[in-house]
């Protein structure tokens, strides 16, 4: 699928209920656990996501979009949610992401983007030139990854429990952040 | 974590919930491709979680936990669904594995399984001597492998649009059922 407008807003306007379905409730042992070292929890992973709605995506859209001639982005900071979500609650997270998401698509549809937008570019501070295209398809794809990242996350606790099914359960075959 | 059962039953009955978030709604080239050759789309996922509901976790259960001599599973038809789901809506799937979720939630509810219960076995019909608490260990895993499959299947249809991202989306890194 080449990069649609729409079809992108589907995903990204939909992620805040996924992943509070997917968490909202559960114990504390399924929500705070990660893969080991510098890993990541489900608990981590949504403050990720909230770091992401405030500094990266509309942040970088607004620099591709600007009439300023300084289309450098700022490198994103991978571990900011470790001091940003502290002493919050889960349902705190979720409904914090939830509103920024909301807030990022408004601003998303404001822009009333045309295909000439789409392919402006920024400069990455690792590779370089990237389109506006590029950028909102790695949202998307982003979102979907994080998705990916919890339950993976979350099924690396019964690696044993399973016993011999191992083999049979391609999730388990993979763990890191 | 090892088995416990409170803590599987907060996982298997969110999942419908979760995977009806993922795909209500969405538009069919989301929901129909799949990642090439005999690969599952989000459609045929679901096909597959509504019959591993009817076929493989409370039956093999309940032949677990029979009186009968005879422990031997049954081997699971991997592509059922390719013919159970002809002229379904993915909102008629959705409702048809919410359903029958319930239904077995309720069943494995009314067993009132004790520990002596989680430690019974049955005969997996390719590795042979499994516990009840290895099946149902492997019942929430596999829900968890189903929702991350979902994940990746979309996010590999903007593979190309990410452009220069490609290297930094994990989830881009792996393809296949």
């Amino acid at each position: 699928m080449s990069f649609d407008l729409t079809n992108s807003i589907e995903i990204l306007q939909r992620t805040p209920a996924v992943i509070t379905s997917m968490l909202q409730g559960l114990s504390e042992e399924w929500i705070r656990h990660n893969e080991g070292g510098d890993t990541w929890s489900p608990y981590d992973i949504v403050g990720h996501l909230i770091h992401g709605e405030r500094t990266d995506w509309i942040t970088r859209m607004n620099i591709i979009l600007s009439d300023s001639p300084d289309k450098r982005f700022q490198p994103f900071d991978r571990f900011a949610q470790m001091d940003d979500s502290k002493g919050k609650s889960l349902s705190q997270l979720l409904e914090t992401f939830r509103s920024l998401r909301e807030q990022n698509l408004q601003v998303l549809s404001s822009r009333n983007l045309a295909a000439e937008d789409l392919s402006k570019e920024g400069i990455h501070p690792a590779f370089g030139a990237v389109s506006l295209s590029q950028l909102l398809a790695t949202w998307v794809v982003h979102d979907l990854n994080h998705i990916a990242q919890i339950a993976r996350v979350m099924a690396a606790q019964y690696r044993t429990a399973v016993g011999p099914w191992v083999p049979y359960l391609r999730i388990l075959q993979t763990s890191g952040s």
